[in-house]
């Protein structure tokens, strides 16, 4: 089984990341960047009979900082 | 217009934080999960009239690394 996990910063955080990236892409002449935001993208192999509850568990003990990031879990 | 990139490493690549995620979670007491893989996400806030052979430069020059990763352009 997989599972995908998306993280991303929540709204109003700070994205330091993103923003070095927009004045990159800035710098290489690509126009019309008006905000970039960066993430991570977990991907998971599992046993099988692992459940979405334990993968809501992983990213609540581990994959994500709830305090600033969302995540979404998608299962394969 | 938004954008979601999504950028992840090619099969055969060694991914070292992937490998540490895994014993991470190991170390926590989740069984069952055989392979962690880390990627990127990059959301992308564009100027409308931006086209998809846009957002693929930007990929090509700067987001990924065509040597050693594979990347997933998505508008929305």
């Amino acid at each position: 089984m997989k599972a995908r996990v998306t993280v991303t910063l929540k709204t109003g955080v700070l994205d330091p990341q993103g923003r070095a990236i927009q004045h990159a892409l800035e710098g290489l002449g690509f126009g019309g960047v008006e905000g970039v935001r960066q993430g991570k993208l977990i991907e998971l192999d599992l046993a099988d009979g692992t459940t979405a509850a334990d993968v809501e568990a992983m990213c609540k003990a581990l994959l994500a900082n709830p305090v600033i990031e969302n995540y979404r879990v998608e299962l394969a």
